[in-house]
């Protein structure tokens, strides 16, 4: 976002947006495609998190991935490995994913035979928040190592979202990261978030978010 | 920066941004204060590095720190604690530092009796690379929890800085970077730069760094 725009011209851009998003939303229910944001910073674990919830998902549901990266596709050729429907977005100079992005997708047809599908945006705290995709569901994740106190400092995003997944977590042991602090952090800016503890190399919370994800799955489906 | 902006207007706002970013080193080199901007993602550790190398410059400099955040003041209660002269930007919705928001600080006397200026960015991998700000040199920071694929998928900060800074070394032991790897990811964008591996709680690394960066204080004094 730049502070230098005309405030006019941004107010446009994000009414756009969300016009887009409410399209798009029209498309995902119209199909049953339960549809899910992942934000976070660069390198706070989104492909690794998607990768190991999909190789559950997937026992029981058709899934797709759009990948949102600058340049390249290299989580992309990862992400197919599983066995789902990857489709990827190069934004470019673009920060983040927005709704018009996405909606030049839903033509293509796969996506729309998906049960859920699995959105990654471009690893950024600030701009994500402000472009809603269509999605049913956001999900902020906060890597341990970036320190406990991101909450305060980038607020938009942890108020708009409906879960936060504290990452890395094997890795607590050697940083300085005061768990209960970030969540209380979390909770006051946004008092119905759910938040998991998780970490791919060892169970915990890991199971906890996906009984979450696969309850609002299974809810939506029936809706 | 958002894609859906036209690009005539996004070209527009990249050379005013320019115009004041010359602006703002002519002013820098008129006071003779050396100037860097240090860019990462969120909790790379831009603040822990700056307080460490605050205490080592200031023995010999005059210091100001300008830092950069959405909101809050966290950082700069942490970093005037040093003795430096510190002084908040708080860019709201806008997800980088710009030219224009520096420019605005050049009043500020204490900024120009400075021989060393360190401005803190805000966290972000994307957008503050096309915004230069009018300072001598470019600092990168990337964390090895971030995953040694940075470079390769935020191409344009790399290719368009001084100095990449591998940060939270002392936790290679724990996370899976190819270090050499991601060393030459980045030299492959930009031959000329200079990389060192740090750590805050070792000592490392950190030496040379500071090396660097007083002779490169040093020279610009000279001349």
């Amino acid at each position: 976002m730049h502070e230098s725009s005309d405030e006019h011209i941004l107010e446009h851009l994000l009414a756009d947006n969300n016009e887009l998003a409410q399209h798009n939303r029209e498309h995902f229910d119209k199909s049953g495609t339960f549809s899910i944001n992942f934000m976070s910073a660069p390198g706070a674990g989104k492909t690794s998190l998607i990768e190991k919830s999909l190789a559950s998902l997937l026992k029981s549901y058709r899934c797709s991935v759009i990948e949102g990266d600058m340049v390249g596709d290299l989580d992309a050729t990862r992400l197919r490995k599983s066995g789902a429907d990857v489709f990827q977005i190069a934004t470019g100079r673009a920060c983040h994913l927005d709704a018009k992005m996405v909606a030049r997708l839903l033509h293509e047809d796969k996506i729309e035979e998906s049960d859920c599908l699995l959105i990654e945006n471009v690893g950024n705290l600030v701009c994500p928040a402000e472009f809603p995709l269509g999605e049913h569901k956001r999900i902020v994740l906060l890597s341990i190592t970036e320190g406990d106190d991101k909450p305060l400092k980038y607020p938009v995003i942890f108020r708009n979202c409906d879960v936060v997944l504290f990452t890395k977590c094997d890795l607590l042991p050697y940083v300085n990261f005061d768990l209960a602090a970030a969540k209380k952090y979390v909770e006051d800016l946004n008092p119905k978030v759910k938040t998991f503890s998780v970490s791919i190399k060892e169970s915990g919370d890991f199971a906890s978010w996906m009984q979450w994800l696969e309850n609002e799955l299974k809810d939506y489906k029936k809706a």
